[in-house]
C-alpha cells in the first residue's frame, strides 16, 4: 500500500462514515427537537472520523468487508461526540470553541448541549442494538462500548483530568489518566471492528496492544500541538495547557523528550502490527499518520 | 390479591431491584472513582422504584417469573436517576434537593454530577446488554430503553420543559410534553417486561394502553401534589411550578378539575386492564395507589 493509497482508504471510510452518520441523525435524531439539531451540529460538524476508521479498518484486518462494522463505528463516533459536549460544558473544562466553530453550549445554550449530548450517547446504543449483525454480536458491541465509556473508561479518564487541574501529577497518574480517557475509545476501537468480523483472538490481541500504544501516540502528540501549533490551524486555543499549569508529557518531558516518547511508541504500535503481515498495512501508516499530524 | 397482599408484593419487588442495583453499582459503578460514588449517592438514595416494579409486575404478568426481568428493570431505573440528576443541573431546572437530601450536584459539585449521570446512563446499556436473557431479548430491550430515553422520548420532554417554562403551554403542548418526559419510561417500564417474559402481543398492547393512562395519572398528581403537599412530605420544594408561572394540569383546570382529570385517567388505565382478568390485579392496585399517593 503506498502512502497515496493510504490516504485514499482513509477518506473513503471517513466519508462512508460521515454518510452514514447523516442518515442514523436523520432516524434517530430528529430535527423537530433542538436537540437533534444541536447533536448533528456537533457530530457533523467535521470531527477527523480517526475512531471509525480504526473500526472499520480493524474489521478488514480481521478478513471482512469493512462495511460490516460500519453501525459500531458511528455508535463510536456518536459517543465520542457527545462526551467532547459534556467536556467543553461551563462546569467542564469551559472550553468556547471546537473544531473552529463555538462549540455546542455556545451555539445552543447548555440545558440544550447538556440534552444533545445525552442524545448522542443514548442514540450511539440504539444504533449498536439495531445494526445488522447477530444478535449475540450486537450485546458484545454495547458492552464493549459501554464499558469503555463510562466509569471504568473514558468518564473515569475525564474526573481524572478534572482532578489533576487542581494539582499536579505524577508520570504514573498521567498514563492512567490518558488510558482512561482518549485509550479506551480508541481501544473500543479496534474491539469493536474485531466483533463485527468476528476476529481470530491472536488477531484481536495484537490489535488491542497496537491501539494501547496508539492511544498514547494520540496524546503525547495532541500534548505537543498545543505548545508548537496555532489556534488557526487547531481550530481550538492552543497553549491552554501551559496557561493553566496543566501536567503533560511536554511539562514532564520538554518538547524533544515528548517527541522522543511519541516515536517509542509509535514503534511499539508498529511492533505490534508485526506478526499480521502486509494486511496491517493500513493501520501502520495510520499510526505514523497520527505521529506526524499537525492538528 | 388484598391490599396488603399488593403492599407486600410492591415491597418485595422494590426491595428486590434495591439490593440488584447495590450490586451493580459495585460491578459498573466502583467507588474508587468519585463518579462511582456520586452515581450510588442518587442511585441508591431512596428512590420508590416504580419503574422497576412496574417492569417486574408486567414480566409476571406475562407468565415468567419476575425475577427474569430484573436487570431490565434496575436498566431503567438506572437511566431515569441519570435523568434526574441532568435535570437537577443548575442549567436545568436547578433545584438543590431531591428526595429529602442535597441533589447530586450539590453534594458532589457540577461537574462530578455530569460525570457520575453519564456513568449511569452508560451503565445502564451495559448492564442490558450483558442481562442472562438472550441476545435476542436484550437487543430488543436495549432498543427499547434507548428510543424511549433518547431524543424521540424523555429527553425531547425535557426539552419541551424547559420551553414551556419561557411561554405557556396549551392542553395539547402539556400532553405532548408529559407523554414524552415522564411517559415515554413508564411506557418502557411495562415494555421491558414484555421483552423479558416474551409476551404476547395482546398482553403487550393492553399494558401499553394501561402505561399511556398511568404515565398520565403520575403527572397530574404530581402537578396537584406541588400545590397540596409540604416540602417534608414530598423532600422536595413545593409551590414551585405556581413560583415559576408554569402551566401544570392544575394551572389549566384549577385542583378540583385535575382531580378529576387523574381519576378520568384512571379509569382508563383500569379498563385497558380488563382483559388480562385476575393476573392484573397487582397493576390495578398499583394505579389506584398511584392515584392516591401523598409523595
Amino acid at each position: 500500500m503506498t502512502q497515496q493509497e493510504y490516504r485514499a482508504c482513509f477518506t473513503k471510510w471517513a466519508q462512508m462514515s460521515e454518510e452514514r452518520l447523516e442518515k442514523l441523525c436523520d432516524e434517530y435524531l430528529p430535527q423537530k427537537a433542538e436537540i437533534g439539531q444541536a447533536a448533528r451540529y456537533s457530530l457533523l460538524g467535521g470531527g477527523k472520523r480517526i475512531r471509525a476508521v480504526l473500526a472499520l479498518s480493524a474489521c478488514e484486518l480481521a478478513g471482512k468487508p469493512a462495511e460490516l462494522a460500519l453501525d459500531y463505528a458511528c455508535a463510536l463516533e456518536m459517543l465520542h461526540c457527545y462526551s467532547l459536549i459534556h467536556d467543553d460544558m461551563p462546569c467542564m473544562d469551559n472550553d468556547d470553541f471546537r473544531r473552529g466553530r463555538p462549540s455546542c453550549h455556545k451555539q445552543y445554550g447548555e440545558a440544550t448541549a447538556l440534552l444533545a449530548a445525552d442524545a448522542l450517547v443514548t442514540a450511539a446504543f440504539e444504533v449498536i442494538a439495531q445494526a445488522e449483525l447477530s444478535p449475540e454480536s450486537r450485546c458484545r458491541a454495547a458492552a464493549v462500548l459501554a464499558k469503555a465509556g463510562g466509569a471504568r473508561g473514558m468518564l473515569y479518564g475525564q474526573e481524572l483530568d478534572k482532578k489533576y487541574e487542581a494539582q499536579s501529577a505524577t508520570e504514573q497518574q498521567l498514563l492512567e489518566l490518558h488510558a482512561h480517557k482518549t485509550g479506551a475509545l480508541i481501544l473500543a476501537a479496534v474491539e469493536l471492528g474485531c466483533i463485527a468480523a468476528d476476529a481470530a483472538p491472536a488477531t484481536r490481541q495484537a490489535l488491542q496492544r497496537y491501539a494501547a500504544e496508539l492511544g498514547l501516540v494520540f496524546q503525547i502528540v495532541d500534548d505537543i500541538l498545543d505548545v508548537t501549533s496555532t489556534t488557526e490551524e487547531l481550530g481550538k486555543p492552543v497553549g491552554s495547557d501551559e496557561e493553566n499549569d496543566k501536567t503533560t508529557f511536554v511539562s514532564l518531558y520538554g518538547l524533544e523528550g515528548a517527541r522522543h516518547l511519541a516515536q517509542h511508541h509509535n514503534e511499539s504500535a508498529l511492533a505490534a502490527l508485526r506478526e499480521l503481515g502486509p494486511a496491517a498495512d493500513f493501520m501502520e501508516r495510520l499510526a505514523t499518520d497520527l505521529l506526524q499530524r499537525k492538528k
